[in-house]
């Protein structure tokens, strides 16, 4: 089959022939794959961001965003059946460990990571687990949600974990109207009675988020913080969400804090760096997220289900990867990019 | 009276004669000082560090850990008569903000700090407010518990949140074995299941903490990260609670961290400075922590009447102020230093 | 000045000529009535329900759901000035207790329940103190909103309890599409994801409903557990609101309920009666919800600043008030009746 | 192989030779019974109690509280390997369905109950699945702890729930000092810094509480409702536990809880009935409870490991299941009683 195959960092991956995956263990299962979405992450990964994290073997399969039909299944498989539309959770997982245990499967002792730590998902076929697929109503496209399991779960898990901060009366700042700033709009609108706040570059970025909820927006022109205490009466935000963590944004998302307030960290690339005593004196938080468990995916499918959470996709060819990748790069894409197989 | 004054930054205060606080809100009282601690924050105050956050005037009066008996009250206050024992809460606070009223009255609106933003308590007497007060039985001696007020109490704050992450099998690592790490371990061990690895530099602060509860003992040598990753199987510890906060514990804390682990601040000085990769692909948070709410203090009270938290103090009579400041300087001042007028 | 005074035990109380209320204490605040909510609290009262928990001496003035203008304030006040339009929490708290301090001020050991167990508000005049007033925009009118003090305020606070169970994917049962359930659903709206059934024994009740937000109503007309039952996939709901209480309702929702669902109990009158294998062999919960806190109330001024919840009203001048309690009582009184001194 | 089969309701069950188990599915562990429970429950199973919700077909195994050694495990088990010491939980859970991915296993959609849905314990062999299997220490004997499989989780995971509410200075009531009350006292003991009061009829099984960690204890001589309101000052505990749940006991719950308390009901068999008054009046909460999570189980045996829970048995050959039977239903088993094959 095709894949879309990382040979060596810091060089562009390529499209070649690679072996199809096969069932080996009673529990595995195969995913044809109907889309699988391109995400700042592959850029990482390809600069070599991740090489001591990920510990993989090059040459592999980028792609952990992914979704299609059931093709294949082991002998112990009972939840899904061959033909199933499923959206695939990012993790495979093993379901015995304490932390799937407690709903925390993000942090299975025992897991891979397909398109991270082993072969992904841009390729016709994937190879991932009975406990990583969720089922979907067969009336639902694949190419229009496969975003969603990365970009969207990650999104989720950071607002779902703000919002129990947000009550009626209270501010939250979002940073990043890209593709993951979208999502956690739609989501901080859909589980809390906050106002948002949405901090961006692009005013035409902005703009698209006053549809999606948001009820300020501010272009980071360099007076953005000062624009956001106004807005807050001076006070900060109960919460700031911080999808770019790189740039400079890392830095602002402090100085936005209202006392006690919390800064969820999800873009990288930047570095956290306060004073120890900026801290303490105003006891805030920094919350780091990591994609989202299992029972989040399945709930941003039932939001997505009554559409209450929408998707702007840009779908390529697999054969295309490439052209994504450098519309991607070069800030032409709009939305997610979506590879279709 | 006399009183310990801070005349100007980097200069040592001086034992001076002062004018006594009146009575002139509905809701002060006066509190003739049984005992005041001497706290690392005065040093930090003397060196200038918050002359921004406090915004005080020079002269004043230092002392922001106080416990005596009821002097003086308001025509409104009904909640303390005169002669009562009490130990004083950092802040006086108002009451009516919504901060007041949701539990977390360290972060009032309209709060003053006495020691810190006004005249504190190293003194003969201390001006606060009703809301301020704890009353306490009236056998307890105020010098024995003065540094409860501030140093136990911020401690206990911490461990209360901490504790919420700690059920049995978990650890928890202590840096720190001064003053607050002794009562931090003990509390720890009050309401927590989890074993405690405590890490300092001094063999003879650790040898302490065995009586406290500690469970493991580590000397900060320079290997004891990895001294704590072996102690954790080589996961880390569920929460570790940073006493110290400078002088490269505060960069040790991450690195002792289990994934989803939560570093919480306590002591200051130094910068966090960390990746924002390293944050998010392992899940971990960044807790700050001030002071504690009154509630807090009153819990803390209600432990050491039940003997579960002890206090090592060394007394100076408020005439020697200078020197117990050289003492605590010099690292020869053993448990925490009590001013007595 | 006129006030409606309960004069006897189950006979209808007299509109009379009554002292005007004085400053006594130096938090005291006397509130010039707007606006004063007719509650079925209030014929519980009259027929002798609240006897023995008030502990009221006859005759009194009804009233405990209140919102006017300030009239006079005591020597210690300061949160709010002659004139400022207000909102009264239904209880005047201490704000020195644990209670008050932890956020649960409707547990002040100190408190007094004006209209409950002293003086209400249905009268040109009401005595209350400073932390019950909650200070409004000058351009609202007390007679709009005075019924969100009360029966606004304990709707809005079950419901904020039910939130923490309600994700996406869940649904929540509401009994009874009154006064207190037209509140509750708009509530559910604004805090939660889940999906709404209304069960009423009124279809024209359902039906209004259906602007509220609710998702499904179904007529209490005995098949209803069967009705909810199958919406919810034969699981039941994850959590039951129950507004009624009485008449047979509160059996119902136990039967309505999920395994580890939870009962919310507002309405009264009648009694909960379960076997106790059928409470752990499903692991469910029955949680007692008492008005609300002040923050609570805070929080729903401002869902009700921003247009999230609406208020249905019929306004009977403070003389007409026995005809208000006829209509109440015979079930002609839509929406909420508000006496206007 | 001999086990205790139930042939009918209401009478005795007989020992008997029943077919061994096998494995059948990947998943599936067989267990060589080291230990098995006997519990209150069984005497409830034997009087038809649980027909309609176990839906068990009769003849069957009894025994739900087991532990022993793996005897054989399917072709997909690798968590646990052939001679393993092993506690085994309750249910046998699918791992897949949202409670089991939630933390929530007992609230599995797909689990049996070996011993009350399915054939138990009370043999030479049990047959479970994979996630049932807690592996220990092979220093520790089954018969030793095969009683916390039950009855010990059971108390620790009320008591979990309960420790939430229990800070410095609160009460805590235990009903009943037998098998359960044992196991909750010392539960209570490591997790909380409550004070605990317990109740039962018996002076000598309240002398055995004190030694666990009993601050009170209150012979249930029919004042004991006054005595206990006695020792929280008049304002009841914040607290109760019923392990009892019968027989009145169910009832003097109510009458001990503070405002704003919590009622934990383990023990059943009576009914709950209470006035919908009186729990709005005081906003009171009834909490069920199921058993626990695996996760719970291996805290709990970590607590044991640490000697923190201790467990008295009597041991019985299985062939002397019917006279630990008459023993446990005349009063005369003191401690847990253990069938040992």
């Amino acid at each position: 089959m095709k894949a879309v195959r990382l040979l060596a960092y810091n060089e562009l991956p390529k499209v070649q022939e690679t072996a199809e995956p096969t069932i080996t263990s009673p529990t595995d299962v195969i995913v044809r794959i109907g889309g699988a979405g391109l995400c700042r992450t592959d850029l990482h990964i390809i600069e070599g961001q991740w090489v001591e994290k990920s510990g993989v073997t090059l040459p592999y399969t980028l792609g952990h965003e992914n979704a299609g039909w059931i093709e294949a299944i082991g002998s112990a498989v009972s939840n899904v059946a061959v033909g199933d539309t499923v959206i695939v959770h990012p993790l495979a997982t093993c379901g015995y460990c304490r932390a799937c245990r407690a709903g925390d499967d993000m942090h299975c002792i025992n897991s891979v990571f397909p398109g991270i730590s082993v072969d992904g998902g841009m390729a016709a076929f994937l190879k991932t687990n009975a406990r990583a697929v969720v089922k979907l109503d067969p009336i639902l496209s694949p190419k229009d949600i496969a975003a969603l399991a990365d970009a969207g779960l990650t999104a989720y898990h950071a607002v779902k974990k703000a919002a129990a901060l947000l009550y009626p009366g209270t501010k939250v700042v979002v940073i990043g109207a890209g593709g993951l700033g979208h999502i956690g709009v739609q989501c901080l609108k859909a589980l809390t009675p906050a106002e948002i706040i949405v901090v961006d570059k692009s005013q035409a970025a902005l703009d698209l988020t006053k549809n999606w909820g948001a009820n300020y927006t501010v272009v980071a022109d360099g007076k953005h913080v000062d624009t956001v205490k106004d807005i807050t009466n001076g006070q900060g935000a109960e919460a700031v969400i911080d999808f770019v963590g790189e740039q400079g944004a890392e830095m602002d998302a402090v100085q936005m804090l209202r006392r006690a307030g919390s800064h969820f960290i999800i873009g990288y690339g930047g570095r956290l760096n306060v004073p120890t005593i900026d801290i303490i004196s105003t006891e805030i938080n920094f919350i780091g997220n990591l994609v989202g468990s299992y029972n989040d995916l399945a709930e941003l499918m039932t939001l997505t289900a009554q559409g209450k959470v929408k998707l702007h996709t840009q779908v390529y060819p697999l054969d295309a990867a490439i052209d994504a990748i450098h519309d991607l790069e070069s800030g032409k894409l709009r939305g997610r990019g979506i590879l279709v197989p």
